[in-house]
């Protein structure tokens, strides 16, 4: 058994803490948390042991019980993941480096904090045994899980991206915009150069807006292929992969609102969807290949986290973590389901 | 058994039809679908019989297999849930009366179409062995969850609401208002008078304001009670009452979105909020109470369908009833939960 | 000539630096800024001098020319209007007292920063030769514009509101919520309090909801009258003051949008709505009046700021003040316009 | 004097009724309105007199006084601008036929109406004399602006774009989407082939999606270009068309809501942005262009309508016309203020 530890129990921490409990080759020991909110009682309720990485005292007020601060939780995991927000797990790593265990970053944090950026399709390899890793950020893991395989098959010599992307989490009411579209204030966006860190070979170019959504992230994707493919090509080049979901505008799945709406009826942990949904309507015209695609921020990463705690514990077997990955949490069931109505 | 249909598989039958199928006394019987689209094909992959109430040419180019039309439905099911769209389901009365069924219509038909509007906590026993009901929209029955009990526990002698309801549903992309707050053309609002409809005496003048959400109607309500409570006095009567979740601001929750939020990390069918949230914050001023509650419009009905659906088959006993569904659908778990971090 | 200065050209302080220009009795002597960003440029092309409140460096790195620093404003000005950011105008009141010339704040800060609350139509008399004032937030001063009235005509003995509010203004991409309903920290909320600072012998109640939206906001108001009075009794009450707008369901306008696709028909400075829109469509229930009223954030407390300012500088005539301002803002043209379709 | 009529008074038609009565050389002789609602009572506060499309017995009762039906507004024009909604002015066609009037429609109609698909910059020529000419569409008026002044300085091999487009004008309360991102149910979008009504040679690919917001289109260009470019050569070029504003992330502009900020600022009709806004921050690769532009869909296409009104009564001075034109509605002011400030 695999002890896994999670620090920070926010949107993705949450996540793969449900993920972990699911894995039989996993044993969840706690989560740390900062403050004794609604979502530190559900943990609790659940039967989730709660390490306080804040002011212990602010826990014994509210009557949640605690098991002990973070330096305790690190004396009993193999793998920490760190699931704080952006820019603050970086302060962690002392810690975990003190007590000599594994951990695993997000994609808030920067390629240097573990030298290795992961995602289980694409470098899978190069996480088995590793000390530290870091899972790339939603939006780097879903362009990352529809051009490994475009690139596996067909060769790719040019990507295009725009990235419109959701302005907060469903749980995040102080952000915005209420009503407006904002540029990403880089151009190109930092994206292209994220996905460069686990396909270094990539010639890529991002930019990313800011919508008034909370859903899901959407990609308007041009690629330049090394070869000519059809759509039919494209989509069966896809069906091998669980974590592509193909979806059409033949169903009646729109927008990412449909999306969202079987993600709640396949009633998996908290009405994701893990896998990326790529419309069936792509564009083909010479070998430049366009695809929109809706990217679930809260929760495409959580696979991935997994595959990096399992590899870097040892397994060495791509496909047979993969597999039961996606079999735990029923990802990429219903996939025959979709796109098959389109006849024109 | 009790044998059920349901006719219509939008936000409200798909949920009505997962909580029939998770009742020990009933049975789900198929579903009645007049598009071949994604919810379609999700209903095939759970197994739930589809009958086509529209153009059965559609379904077979679909591929999708169906069970047969409307008129086949009706011969093998004893309580028909009808949740077609507002003002379809008068059109099916014949149908059923025809069939010699029993039927459970929607807060979109009018009071007249079953004679009969019903809620489980308010009017129970008037839907014994009734042969029609119609179950108080959405909003109603967010409205007399709460009210009934403040009646029965200290009178009431007025009320006065203000509806801030959501523009949209989740799955619906196509309504607004995208940003802006539309006053609703009837000053009152028909929310009062359909309240009405189950609690005849209540003194009650509501509007209702459309607002750029889709999460959760949020109601600011004031009760002029007819004898003097304090907010404990309040919390402790709803404490009888499961579908009541009370919920507090310091807890973290201030808005419909971590209330959602709650729900999704319940893991129930499709992370509903079956339960009306109350915040514990109330005002109090005299015999003057002033509460905001939040009012899930996908699944508050569901519990109440179930139970209407139990009454009319004959179950005399309205605790047993509501215990059952409330059971079955995990219904005011984790109640204790909330709200108890509050010392001011 | 009242010489005027302004410190703070955000959304307020820049309508106000408009609205003084348009005065024949007040000169705009400058205003002063933080940063020399595109709201600076603008305000340099149109001719107004700026002085750096912040960094002067940045403004001379920017190319943007400047008079002098806040120091400097003060020595050359009668009055200051101070539009700063809530919380920040008591820093000033220093630099105002030294300098020996009078203030204006606005509703982000607190009444006792200058023991006299103001609204041009409640309390004009007491503003007169004052030298602190500060002018009631937005929502405080639609509450004053249409509660005095009332007050006056009938009487009012209590007053229950729900106010929905905006959650950014237009120009604010950074706040939220993007799809919730968020209920107000305090219950009740400030705003009744804030009314009482100017009619201090109100009865009133007020609570609030954050929503989605950036135009206005929207009131939903609950008054128990001294005497009985239909609504064409209160139509009649209210077509005595010019900064009431009746508008109507019958001629199109159902929400805040429409409101303010009036303001920007209008041809003002911004395409502002000065006066607070009222739905001529209210509900009379014996001595209770109900009414949706929506209220202009940005622009309401406007002629507020320029009544202030010529009470302070002695003008004793509330009339002959509120006339000018009137006139210069083109504040009530084409009243008659609206509501006189419905024939109900 | 051109005598000018407007057929249909929403966003677009108001627009052009007020351009048009800012130019000296022409008359608008009455607008056309199907309702007697709010629009039609300020246009008749404004004095323009008003022609009913619709029933006239509902101007009647409304107490608002017409001058006739279509038929004699027909009679008394050069000119008609149909403004009518997407798919209606084609059933007008017949009445100009018959009147022996000449007609401009917008882009919701399709090329063959006229035979003549027009851009002030583009194909000016083409429409001096013309009978028939449509303007095209707000989004494919905002790609020929800039794409024209590309190809014309460097040649264009190939533009990829993906619009962003608004849910609804801040108007429209009906429509969505509230929370979501949906892609356009055309893949490519029908843009690209529009742009070509005008730009016949350019090779051009479009995809679009729909978002929560009233404001703005927003694009993200991707072009080709036939020699290196930098990006000043680009901003340089751009310099020579006011329909063109550089705006900068420097400059505190990142979002749609900024750029129409400075339009309310700029205090012109409506608070309205006739030019084209792109961000000065590009990115150039080669000989790949990479930018951003917003696109006000209520205005862009307001003096491209007044251009080919003047080109088709015989002004056959490209130059001449289009300066009349942005000299009268102030168009291209303050240019040279924006995108100075950024020293990167």
């Amino acid at each position: 058994m695999i002890r896994v530890g999670i620090n920070g129990y926010g949107v993705i921490g949450k996540r793969v803490a449900y993920a972990v409990s699911m894995q039989d080759d996993m044993e969840l020991v706690g989560i740390c948390k900062q403050q004794p909110d609604y979502k530190a009682r559900m943990a609790a309720k659940k039967g989730i042991k709660i390490y306080a990485s804040g002011d212990e005292g602010a826990f014994k007020d509210s009557g949640l019980e605690i098991s002990g601060a973070l330096s305790d939780l690190v004396e009993n995991v193999d793998v920490m993941v760190d699931a704080t927000p952006g820019g603050i797990g970086i302060r962690n790593k002392a810690a975990y480096e003190k007590a000599g265990i594994k951990a695993v970053w997000q994609g808030g944090e920067s390629h240097s904090i573990a030298g290795l950026s992961f995602n289980a399709y694409a470098n899978y390899g190069a996480a088995v045994g590793a000390r530290y890793a870091r899972v790339v950020s939603c939006n780097t893991t879903g362009l990352i899980r529809t051009l490994f395989p475009l690139d596996k098959a067909f060769g790719i010599s040019r990507v295009n991206a725009t990235l419109v992307r959701r302005g907060a989490d469903p749980s995040e009411t102080g952000k915005g915009p209420i009503n407006a579209l904002e540029v990403d204030k880089h151009m190109p966006s930092h994206h292209g150069d994220d996905v460069k860190t686990v396909m270094p070979n990539l010639d890529i170019g991002t930019v990313a807006i800011k919508a008034s959504t909370t859903l899901m992230h959407l990609h308007s994707v041009t690629v330049e292929l090394r070869k000519e493919a059809t759509r039919e090509d494209v989509i069966e080049a896809y069906g091998q992969y669980r974590r592509i979901r193909i979806v059409s505008l033949a169903d009646g799945i729109s927008s990412t609102a449909q999306v969202m709406d079987i993600a709640r009826d396949l009633g998996r942990g908290s009405g994701d969807m893990y896998e990326i949904a790529v419309w069936k309507e792509m564009t083909v015209r010479g070998r430049e290949l366009h695809y929109f695609q809706a990217v679930h921020q809260e929760s495409d990463v959580v696979p991935e986290n997994i595959d990096a705690i399992r590899a870097m514990a040892g397994e060495k077997d791509q496909d047979r973590s993969i597999g039961k990955t996606d079999s735990s949490l029923h990802i990429g069931e219903l996939y025959e389901n979709y796109g098959n109505s389109d006849k024109s």
